[in-house]
């Protein structure tokens, strides 16, 4: 399935289950929301999305702990999991989508090259769960796609 | 300028004036600061998006009151001023830019059609300004690229 397809899916699933959903996006910067929100209709199922690109962002908007960010970074399990839980409790929503990882060009490192990515799902009344994923570094709009097409299965598999 | 270009233009206006930007949008659901973040090295200068796609979401996320979406709709001047003086005054940004608009297909009236989108900007220390365009009804992916269009059009507009 491409994105549109997945979106569309996701959208279905969460309507199937009564749900809303919001994502809470660092490195994809809307593009989460923006796929799903391309769906006619999708007004019933999509509550609201927090961008939060800066770091005053995270904290301000979704709740991410300044410890949390100072010990592990921003792209980081820790982080990914308290932007999930964050989002949830923050909106309407059911089902929260978070992504947070290093797109590049820049920004890479040994430990956190680019293509780094972690995602966080969170789900009312289930333990916030969080994936790691490296992508190829094929370039910054390579890897935005791929983050945008993996969150979206992983909302789909959670829901399934 | 094709909105790539227009998003590099806005953020080198931005980074010239040493201010970030945020988003609040509705229609265009993330495309906004989708496009922007799009740019390698916008994370300097782009701090946040609030996609409120529901009224919960402009109420919670931007203080948009009860009062206005009930006695003007989503969708009117005196909504988009209070979305995007809420972004600014929630946000580390010296410049917000706000969308509320009717896609489509469906959620047009004869008072508010498919096509018709309001715009806000909002600027450290001057008065929140609004514009009105009505696009035409040329399908969902064309209002809401002409919707983000526009919106960077404005904004650097507002910074030159």
């Amino acid at each position: 399935m491409n994105n549109s397809d997945l979106a569309n899916a996701l959208l279905q699933a969460c309507q199937r289950r009564g749900i809303m959903l919001a994502t809470a996006e660092s490195c994809t910067g809307g593009m989460i929301i923006a796929a799903l929100t391309d769906i006619a209709g999708s007004s019933a199922m999509v509550d609201r999305g927090f961008i939060t690109y800066s770091n005053e962002a995270k904290m301000e908007m979704l709740g991410v702990s300044a410890a949390t960010l100072d010990a592990h970074g921003a792209v980081s399990r820790e982080t990914v999991l308290e932007m999930a839980a964050g989002a949830l409790v923050r909106s309407q929503a059911g089902l929260a989508l978070a992504v947070t990882g290093i797109a590049g060009p820049g920004g890479g490192s040994a430990e956190k090259p680019v293509g780094l990515v972690w995602f966080g799902i969170a789900i009312t009344g289930r333990p916030v769960v969080a994936e790691r994923q490296l992508f190829a570094d094929n370039g910054r709009d390579f890897i935005r796609r791929e983050t945008v097409r993996h969150a979206l299965e992983l909302g789909l598999r959670a829901l399934a």
